[in-house]
């Protein structure tokens, strides 16, 4: 198994000079996550985040301090090339980026490159090939299949596949970009007919995002051991849904005008290579589970395949705002909760010989706990709607036009420095007027 | 309702002075198809088929026959900014190739710009952002539900909702592409466990393709009488499926893995302005059947969205190409089986805001004919492999290595001359060797 290593730049005892970074809780020295900025309207360019800096990449490579590493691939508007290096060029990339922003001796020179994160807009990281989004998150699949189909929530293959569909790539979108709610078709059990309108259950999902980074040719599978060489970094991913057309829609070949009107993910990309501290094995699958096939199982992947991430949700209504309400959690839990490890669904997906490529975007799918303050969705919290969440100055069933919706991950491992991922929010704007 | 409109381009009495092209099967002077293509390994570049050549575009350009249309569209590789145009763009530009290759005045300048077909090689003529395959072909969801489940053949929805769901745009391949049988997962209704190894039954689907033209802005729907201002255009897509994986992994969220290995889709793109006197009025709905909700519901769609194209299917074994047996017809049918027109499609897909953009790709689903000479997949023609068809040295149930799978098609209406859309062909290697 090719997991990243631990080397000097993930050590607890490093600081940078930039001081802010020094306690940062999502971008310490030893993070260093990638992603595309701009400021004030200029040209996006490719970005390192540090305490509350940005290190402009594309002056470091002009000013001569990236020499050795491709400049066309620095100082692109997106990720994609970058992603698509092999894991010893990102890994050497990391390596001078840290000595840049942690030796005082070069204090003088990349000072200057620092632009200040309140600054800055961030941009989407990579033109996002294909997105496909899993579903390992078994209590999310056991909790929406017993809403879904009470007599039957998890099917027969859900242990022995991992189970994943393509979504739709080119409505995704960064931290901080409202989503419209949208309309479309849904019909009560009760109702004769279907009717078109705003989505009344309008819901987040609470996912990690996986980027591809070395793509596999057509044809060609990619074997376990070697999958995380496949890896570029992490995100997280809200894959907002649209729960009524959901269940009216998704038979027989799955969601669709649910989920396409908009996903949301973080705008850094948290390097594979500074997660290496924070991979750990798996939970071992309860007693009577079946043994994957051996395609998607190795020792190597069950002994440190897993990741170890905290996850939050929080909700903040426009009431809440005004009145300077502090945001709401509504779930806390781990990715320890995922049943299939990132190298088990990237090596699923390529199995049938599938092309991945650099850029391209997995989801986790809904990571939920199994107690209710853990729950990755509100359909989950609230029991499909039943039991209404208590929030400040009132409840919810589903989100409110209004409402801001933000996920929060940090990775955690004892002897380390916590890393997080940097928002992932978004606020829910009504639908538009029905037109035609 | 802005359909194209036919115009002198289309008169049956055009003649073009490339003599192969009057009553070409495919590429007569009224067709005028794109597409991207090179000789001997040469750049990519723009043509447009005439008979039995290729007009290079960029070539034109050069030369300064197409000065006033937009130099950058027309030198691209690709044709996504072409189908970024306004359909009025295209339709100025469709006006000066009709003249250039029907008016004997222009032969001597253009005639040097011609390449023989047989010279050439085909390239996918865009970059697909997202590619979403659809369900309209009513008697296929019949078929196949009746199959995967016996006793709920067409679900609920069908009549209300035009099903579709989200594809692998990475492993779309221009006609000619040999397609690997994938490895998967399969269980077998008797087996205990699933096992990993080639497909056992694997399958073509006869599809139209709709290339997206000029797209919506995220949380911007389409009206139904505007969508076909949004389509560029059409081809013929093989939906390769594995029967074995897909009954096993369908369940809750789709088809994945018995898709996503490759599709093949013929390489012209068949102008929306070429297929002008080629819309009709859809079939009438069955007596009983709910009227569409009025978002997807208009008259002047139900007076002509409909397409008016004979569809084939053919199948050559290796056995017969040695013999010199020619492919054997294994269905024939009419998109008048389509039960949703493609302005339906198009707007339900933006209804919820999603946004389509210039080279998407979005296919019909599997259409088929109500009887079995016109079922648009060997799930269907062999009742699920249980009613071998018969063929030219042999039988079949799903389809062998060495197979090669022929679709056509031929848009015909009644005082114009018919056009084709050129080959959606691919030979079936065997499955790689099993790693890991």
């Amino acid at each position: 198994m090719s997991r990243p290593v631990i080397d000097h730049t993930h050590s607890d005892e490093l600081k940078s000079w930039v001081e802010s970074a020094n306690g940062h809780k999502d971008f310490p020295i030893q993070n260093l996550p990638f992603g595309v900025f701009s400021v004030k309207g200029d040209a996006p360019r490719i970005g390192v985040a540090i305490g509350d800096y940005v290190l402009d990449v594309k002056a470091a490579v002009t000013v001569g301090l990236l020499a050795g590493h491709d400049a066309d691939v620095l100082t692109s508007d997106t990720l994609n090339a970058y992603m698509d290096m092999s894991p010893a060029k990102r890994l050497a990339l990391r390596h001078i980026l840290s000595a840049l922003l942690s030796d005082e001796a070069n204090k003088d020179k990349v000072q200057p490159l620092l632009v200040a994160a309140s600054d800055v807009s961030m941009h989407l990281p990579a033109r996002i090939g294909d997105y496909t989004d899993f579903y390992v998150g078994i209590h999310h699949a056991m909790n929406v299949g017993a809403l879904f189909r009470p007599d039957n929530p998890l099917l027969p293959n859900y242990k022995h596949v991992p189970i994943g569909y393509h979504g739709r790539a080119s409505s995704i979108r960064v931290s901080g970009t409202p989503v419209v709610r949208p309309n479309g078709q849904t019909k009560a059990p009760t109702a004769d007919t279907p009717s078109f309108g705003p989505s009344k259950r309008m819901d987040y999902e609470l996912e990690i995002g996986v980027w591809i980074g070395q793509g596999n040719a057509l044809g060609q599978p990619i074997a376990i051991d070697d999958a995380m060489n496949h890896v570029a970094g992490f995100c997280l991913l809200n894959d907002w849904s649209a729960r009524d057309f959901q269940a009216w829609e998704y038979q027989p070949l799955g969601p669709f005008l649910a989920k396409n009107f908009m996903s949301t993910i973080s705008a850094w990309v948290i390097t594979t290579e500074a997660m290496a501290p924070f991979f750990t094995a798996p939970k071992p699958r309860p007693e009577g589970d079946p043994k994957p096939l051996p395609y998607i199982w190795s020792d190597a992947d069950q002994a440190g395949g897993a990741l170890s991430i905290d996850l939050k949700v929080s909700i903040s209504s426009e009431e809440m705002r005004k009145a300077g309400t502090p945001a709401a959690q509504l779930s806390e839990g781990p990715t320890s909760n995922m049943y299939w490890t990132v190298a088990q669904i990237v090596t699923h997906h390529a199995s049938n010989g599938c092309n991945l490529n650099a850029g391209d975007l997995l989801g986790s799918g809904t990571i939920s706990a199994p107690e209710r303050s853990g729950f990755g969705s509100l359909l989950e919290i609230t029991s499909g709607g039943a039991n209404p969440v208590e929030i400040p100055g009132g409840t919810r069933t589903f989100a409110e036009d209004g409402d801001q919706i933000s996920l929060s991950a940090c990775a955690k491992a004892d002897g380390y420095v916590s890393i997080g991922f940097g928002p992932c929010e978004g606020t829910i704007l009504p639908a538009p007027a029905l037109v035609g």
